[in-house]
């Protein structure tokens, strides 16, 4: 029984009906297609304003490009240090920008505290140093984090705000944004445009999608840049139909939300079950443990596969509940945890 | 009726039917599942050699993380004038390899002619100011051509060795590969690695898939580069089975074939009746004509959509047959071109 | 006797003067100095303009952070085929823009007609496929040229005007400026900012500093950007005093204007003896001939040092003129080409 | 009175002496010239082994250019937190290697300790993450540090085993490596190769030099493309003579260990002075203090210039002494503090 990731699972239903669908007639590449044209309307609905939004394939090109556009080679961006962009993309924020460099915060949970941002920004060397130092550039923020905590819409805005008054834009990598907006029961522009998010990476590849993430933009002056850094990249499907036809699947079906829903509250019957060795609250649908290593290979001789999670010494796991769980698995797990 | 490109076609049912067929149970991600891993052998069997295979999802990026590989960020990339990679890939070459620059060749209907690669190298600055200069460092061959012409064994052989002797790598741009193995009627072998190419780049989206493309290494060497290359620039998939599902279905099926084979006989219908404009031998599935403006205006006003082709005032345009156009409209443009 | 090229000249008695009086005293570092903060106003008086200027070493450094701070890494920039920005700086304009492409234009005598210009700007690329393509973002003019020759005041005015009406901003690799104007008799502003020119890149190593180049800004907008490309490219000189001081003395003694005269006038004299074997017009300090080998042979064993130029199958050969050339030697070369 | 930098000061007398020396005939140029090729003598001479050396003129361009030669783009650079290449550099070694990353280490005075080093190597997210994080690569030691300190050659052999262990390269920023010489009173190449040290980035002008810097190698394999990367960099001087003259008078006069000494001394009689206050044990020219704001004011207006150190709060200042610091202004400051 697999509790990997959730990139582990399979495509919905949804999804391959979307390509089914969308598989007839000659239309024009790149882009240029109904669907493709139809995203932003559909996710201007969705977020509750106007927006720009590009399809890509994976999280590190939507990551990547849309930091590129926001920060110059010689530019700084503030992420926390569990950080995706930080710890499992391959150096990728530096190759798209040419060059700028991330600037890791502490925090709790994976989440950045407005105290710990605005002490950096006060703290950062180029306030010394001018020129020498890289600059302040972006904020990146990661929704649902890495840890699998949500930041509350209160705190994006406070982190918003100082990030702004320092002339930095704010990113969100929003790979697990579907299960941040389940957990807190809240309207999607919450917790991005309405609370400072100048660029909102949506995921859905992780949520139930074949392959697909947009970029949303609500800083609609960046658009130009992006869409040439996309293409060079190549980032830029001919036959953008079939990555659109996700998207508007993911949204209009409603199964971002169904999936989301699903996933955050198996996970809840494990965080019970695994209530005494939680790293972290469990807000969405990941678990990370506290295991020790022969706890661990008791739990992966009972058939159940995860990762480990930190630095070996550690003996942590994360364990990802997928949209397509089956149920069994989920009340194994549980039992298996309650019994360790 | 669209005559633009292959690239707006739809995927083939057997590309849909693929990504059905492995849309069951969760496996593990980035490649490590069932079917990613039987690309190799498969493509090792229509190559007729082992290979190392690596599947992305565009055109441009299998050709500039290829060439990155073979190109150091100070090295010179031999490639005709008319290439993709010079025209319509917003300078990935260089961004992917850090700097690498083209130098660009002529040659009749987009192919490079021994003697003009020869001669090159030799002119080349290196040979005269050192370090002063980029490097060559790669050769990259489109097969079939930017202009519908195909390539011989014999020809890229020689081409080959050329480089070969001067330590160059060689690189084939293979977005249209299948439909130079149709014309040629040769194995796959003649004009990839028995010729002496180093990596092909083999296409399979603008020939039916959905959007696949497969790097196909015979020096195994750089892989490991290549790997974290891929990574970084955000070409790796999370949910890799649904890529390799197209390309072996791609294969496995012989719908290469199938489809290159008839695109490639309808433009053979099309050439004929196009025989007073043609710029090109017809060798695949593309035509480029000499209409003059106001002859594409009348083809344009009979209902043919296409694109105009190089500078403006040339007049000229391509045509090109996708693997799902409907025969009608083959007649129509047959008779049309007849008319004109 | 050696007339390989003008870098390999010492350094004239009023630079090195110059460096021994700024020896003295603890100033601030990294251009926070008198001597470098009087830059400005020396270049503003030189060229009649108000100007920000930028004091490097290098040629390359000077071209190709200029270039970086004119292009984004998806730019081209147009220059003539022959231009050292292609050919000898190892592709320097990829790696500092981050991947922007050259853009090569023919043109007798390394000048590009306007016609050319027009004509590149007319076909390139983008007009048919957009963002598929690089942008042009630049023209890039050197002033001499790389083949001894002398754009007029109002080639520039044309080429630049052509260059701005699409969006391009125009830079000037001056590594022999000195050389130009003394060769047209103009004042330095008529072949820079009143001809169009937005960022002129001033020269003063070959025509007797030690290493000193001037990048000078009439577009003041783009500065920021380019000092901290300059830093983070290690560029910017903690003890920048002595490199402002030899521009200084390079202008305010009058330097330039000696050193290329004379340079000039002494090409003259080896111009007329090697007139049946002159390949371009002599408009500055540097001879291109067509000898072949067999002279060039005969040349070298009468003990003159050259280099070879071009494909060596051309047999062509490069003299070049020193500030600091013995006249002696001068003499002895109009001879010895007399009785070739 | 200025204790800024030790690059507010001017050049060493034996510095000028030797640029007017070398100041006669036209030499090749691009370092073909009999002082460019007596370097790798001289400093194999210094250095006890034969060595490969390359001049450049900044610290940055030495640093960034031996780092990208060792690091590919995807490569993780172990470095310390307040090692300049972080802090001082403006991102260059992510510009000069196409994106490596650095991982920053904690430890006291600015030196690394063995141990946090194996940690960091330990738990560095490749372990469990593979091609999905940056890849170990190099580690960087600066010598004497950040902080005014110096590693132990016993120190310096235990880091490079470590890190050779796991197949990094080991570079050295010795910015300031006379100073730790000098204070060791150690054989130069006890903290360089025989330590393990693969690169030696050997500074001169904080202590003397005009602007000269040596890029030493040890590893000799690296030197071609270090070579070409530092051409397209724009670090190649035409007139090498002069900056190879420079670091051959520094060596060959002893001028290194003259200024070195003095420095470190005088440096001492502040330490004494400055008890209270230290920050770091006082090991070459440089004094860290927490003085507090009200302090450093009163500091200031008794006519001392330094700079403020660290995160503003913390009302930190730096103190540098100058190779040509008048023994007067030490005198007075070291009165200052006692009365502080």
């Amino acid at each position: 029984m697999q509790f990997l990731s959730d990139n582990t699972s399979t495509a919905s239903p949804e999804i391959l009906a979307a390509l089914a669908a969308v598989n007839h007639g000659r239309v024009h590449s790149y882009g240029d297609d109904e669907w493709t044209q139809r995203l932003e309307r559909c996710f201007g609905e969705f977020l509750g304003t106007a927006v720009r939004v590009f399809a890509v394939a994976t999280g590190t090109a939507a990551n990547s490009l849309s930091l590129a556009t926001l920060a110059p080679p010689y530019g700084a961006i503030f992420a926390h240090r569990e950080a995706h962009i930080e710890t499992d993309e391959c150096g990728a924020p530096a190759f798209f920008s040419g060059g700028a460099q991330l600037a890791l915060l502490d925090g709790e949970h994976a989440r950045i505290a407005p105290e710990t941002l605005a002490q950096a920004l006060a703290d950062h060397p180029s306030v010394n140093v001018g020129l020498h130092s890289v600059q302040p550039a972006a904020l990146s923020l990661t929704q649902m984090t890495e840890l699998g905590t949500v930041y509350r819409p209160a705190e994006i805005a406070r982190l918003a705000q100082l990030a702004h008054a320092r002339g930095l834009k704010v990113q969100m990598d929003g790979a697990r944004f579907a299960n941040a907006v389940a957990f807190l029961g809240c309207h999607p522009g919450d917790i991005s445009w309405r609370a400072g998010v100048d660029v909102l990476c949506f995921g859905a590849t992780k949520n139930g999608a074949l392959a697909a993430e947009a970029v949303v933009f609500f800083d609609v002056s960046l658009v130009r840049d992006f869409e040439l850094r996309r293409k060079r990249a190549g980032h830029l499907f001919s036959k953008s139909r079939y990555i659109a036809a996700q998207l508007l699947a993911y949204l209009e079906t409603g199964l971002w939300q169904r999936n989301a829903s699903r996933t955050n509250a198996l996970a809840q019957r494990l965080a019970q079950a695994a209530a005494p060795y939680l790293l972290h609250p469990v807000e969405g649908n990941e678990l990370f443990l506290r295991l020790g290593g022969e706890r661990r290979e008791r739990l992966r001789a009972a058939g159940f596969e995860f990762y480990d999670w930190g630095p070996p010494h550690r003996g942590e796991a994360r364990l990802v509940v997928s949209w397509d769980q089956p149920e069994g698995d989920v009340t194994a797990l549980a039992a298996a945890l309650a019994r360790l």
